[in-house]
């Protein structure tokens, strides 16, 4: 049978989602613990592989097993082996034409920013920090000029495999959420970085550095090396993933806000 | 010249506030940090010594130097040799009578709860948690009859060393912030333990194990026995120290919400 999970992780203790020789990834502690319940070893695949000390409020995996367990088993089992900065949220059994990377529709990424004089204690490694007053607005609609199809290059890392640069970003927002900025992306799918690099972009216009205008000549240029530098980890969350309907998640459509690390960010 | 700072830390990685022969508590890091800056051995007095895991919004220490230094240095300067999760926030140069723990006139904490069914893993360390569904006006009504000036004995750990049980709690507030309940509590002073062992009662009240009632019986009581065990460290935050006007401290009044981990807890 194959299990889809919901975990929620804080990846700053971690070195990424990706298996590791020395383990210390998320899905090695991920795999460990389901292997226990499972009683044998089990390969797990995820949704969206995320940075290292990049978190997720949302990430969804799926494992095929041989044996049957009660769903919460997959959930309060599970959880009973992760460490305190992982735990499974929910549990279902799916179809085996499910896939929790390529049967993905939409993904989307929430970053954290606190623009402050003093670098934050409570919140290091889970909002990035920036001593620069931002302006708004100006973020706001240099945003909408990323929304669409367009040739990500100049927002994407160096070692990323995909084949092609093209993404549809569906929505790219920049909003006050108390005293952080959030900024908000969905597309079907993003290149290595791409929401780092997009942040950074954004911030150089913030504080006034670079017109609104300035996305535009990026994404024309497809050349990164004309764009800002990769923003910090520490903000980035994965904070939802959409599947079509007939695999029945749950929690889908209700993505960021009602689900996002419980609400409370 | 004695010099006051307003610090913030996460206590997760730390042995609580006070000095230890390993170094290791927050108390450690600050004097390290602060005696670079000095060039001297400095040893740091503060308003309220917090235990392993429990965290500050505002904490006030003061110090004193036979070295002149801008005020910027005392927090810049100073913020560069601490780690991650501790930082300086604000510093004042004080009069030689100010002291940060002996000049306070009341203290005030908050406790973070989040009540779900599956532990959180974004949040970890940073709020306490339980299963139960629980009460908010049950847990209003018990809240408010811990209020006022009573023996606390009920409410102190064993290894307390205050001289007397006896204190005057101004305010006991249960509120919801987000998906989190909000404990908060002002006192002249705490007991040890006091704030964890209030929020311990109140969660049992609050599940419907006891009647708000219950708090006036273990005031009267006076047994530590026969109260709650002891709530976890977690969601522990010291959120404000108030000190008489006379010694010019910033944001003195503006203790909870505005300052509260920079406002956005």
């Amino acid at each position: 049978m194959r299990v889809a999970l919901g975990l929620e992780y804080e990846g700053g203790a971690f070195c990424g989602w990706q298996t590791q020789s020395n383990g210390a990834s998320i899905q090695d502690a991920v795999e460990r613990a389901v292997s226990v319940i499972a009683d044998a070893p089990v390969r797990v695949h995820c949704a969206g592989r995320t940075d290292t000390g990049v978190h997720a409020a949302v990430q969804v995996v799926h494992f095929d097993v041989d044996v049957s367990r009660p769903l919460t088993a997959w959930v309060r089992g599970v959880n009973a082996h992760l460490p305190d900065s992982i735990s499974v949220r929910w549990s279902r059994e799916v179809d085996t034409r499910f896939h929790a990377r390529f049967s993905a529709l939409a993904r989307h990424y929430r970053y954290l920013l606190l623009s402050r004089d003093i670098r934050p204690a409570i919140g290091c490694g889970r909002w990035g920090w920036t001593h620069w007053d931002l302006d708004l607005a100006a973020m706001q609609e240099a945003a909408a000029r990323l929304v669409g199809q367009h040739d990500f290059t100049s927002f994407r890392a160096a070692e990323c495999q995909a084949a092609s640069p093209v993404r549809t970003l569906t929505r790219a927002a920049v909003l006050e959420t108390g005293p952080l900025i959030a900024f908000e992306f969905s597309a079907n799918a993003f290149l290595h970085h791409m929401v780092r690099n997009m942040v950074g972009a954004l911030v150089q216009i913030g504080r006034g550095a670079r017109p609104p205008s300035w996305i535009d000549e990026l994404l024309a240029a497809k050349n990164r090396s004309l764009a800002a530098p990769t923003f910090s980890p520490d903000g980035l969350y994965l904070a939802g993933v959409d599947y079509p309907p007939e695999f029945g998640l749950p929690n889908q459509g209700r993505v960021r806000n009602e689900t996002f690390g419980g609400g409370f960010l």
